[in-house]
């Protein structure tokens, strides 16, 4: 499977196994400060940072690092690649015990978001993991994965986050209303993953809160698994540097029709 | 634990043995007829009551059976008790592969929803099992449980059901834009019991949609870990009978004084 996702998927196991024993503990949740994307910084991601910090070192990798706690780091003297890690996403969640959070990675040799070449997504409760590289397709424990085939929304089970946005709540209130089953699940790149997977139809985030640590591995695993991953406007992401913190609305889709009639539904 | 705890967690167990090898296969998905409560009965749901009839058949259980897909029925020569059956709550989630779904199981000695004294509700992924007698408390896997501390919406993790329902949109969206992290989940005795455990502070649902069947189970355990279940009123649940389908809009609540903001908070 190439050198790239080998290392992805043995840094998200890393994670895993260091995160796994703490799930819904008090412990996890303990507060720590701020970090690089303005989150206040809890235990179990400052943990979740360390294990992969450390997997790399010890492996002699070298690489510009930006994760969601440290920020920009250069590991190693010859960095040869970017590596965007957000070792917790659905902290929350993670804390608490409800049992969907993830950890995502994503490498780009030119720290652009267009040029991501392989990323990685575990299911921080099970193990579970999703991964992609560029023009091979998208996999869930190694097997090919792809989105479903629900075009209409009336059909379709999706996942909207509309935490903290009245403004969001209204303009998805006709999306929220006409979907067969309507999901919240707390984080968004395993979100994104089970559109990429078909059991969920789409993911919607309108609230221009989403930051590249967030959805880039995301993205990629989904557009490789033959999804729609977009702007609410129809517009690509631009291509920014993952160095930088840069907010965005998306949409995932399991495909074109219905990330149309998504869009032809969002209240101005 | 008295052998009405007993039976339930092995009935509990039974269904979960029944339904877990097929959850988010295609053979989970296919329809086969309208069941008792109006929804349209698939495989998985079939497959689960029918687990749970043989397994009080064997026992030689004498029982008033209410199950989602049978309806009322009599087992045995002299029942002794009524005994109402989700088999699946969440079955979108269970064919689909969202990890996400329950069964449910509550026990009443006089069919009336007052009167239940014992309940279990299954987590159908992983096989957590949530339990509680009348008077005894709630338990997770034999451990007691009570709901979080959590007093204020702001620092709150909510699960809202609006699924399908405009008007409880409009309803809500001052709770779903207040809370720190909203959730929609799609298996509400589980949701339910997130709130009994302190995994969820709430669980909303104003459409007018939940049936006893849905809820019965939930209800006990959520009360008997020290939180509320009430309907938008303030008011309880009429003491229906078990045996009719009846539905309601609800609230459960870890304590008074959040369950007293949510419903400041409804718009009318």
């Amino acid at each position: 499977m190439g050198w790239e996702l080998s290392l992805l998927s043995e840094l998200a196991k890393e994670i895993y196994l260091a995160v796994h024993p703490i799930l819904g503990t008090p412990k996890a949740g303990e507060t720590l400060g701020l970090g690089f994307g303005g989150d206040r910084t809890k235990f179990i991601d400052a943990i979740s940072e360390k294990a992969a910090l450390q997997y790399l070192k010890e492996k002699g990798v070298s690489c510009i690092f930006v994760g969601e706690e440290c920020g920009v780091m250069e590991i190693g003297s010859k960095p040869e690649f970017y590596l965007i890690v957000d070792g917790v996403d659905g902290t929350n969640n993670a804390v608490r015990g409800l049992k969907f959070a993830s950890a995502s990675i994503a490498m780009s040799p030119t720290g652009m978001l267009r040029d991501l070449e392989a990323a990685a997504v575990i299911d921080l409760f099970d193990g579970g993991l999703y991964s992609a590289r560029r023009g091979e397709g998208a996999k869930y424990n190694g097997k090919p994965i792809r989105t479903s085939n629900v075009e209409r929304l009336e059909s379709s089970i999706i996942s909207v986050d509309v935490s903290r946005s009245q403004e969001s709540i209204k303009r998805t209130a006709q999306i929220m209303g006409r979907v067969k089953g309507l999901r919240a699940l707390g984080s968004a790149s395993l979100e994104i993953c089970h559109v990429a997977s078909g059991i969920l139809d789409a993911y919607v985030d309108l609230r221009n809160m989403l930051r590249t640590i967030d959805f880039a591995a995301g993205m990629l695993i989904v557009r490789e698994a033959e999804g729609i991953f977009l702007q609410p406007s129809g517009e690509d992401i631009p291509n920014v540097p993952l160095t930088e913190v840069r907010r965005f609305s998306v949409i995932a889709s399991a495909n074109r029709k219905l990330f149309d009639e998504i869009v032809s539904l969002i209240s101005l």
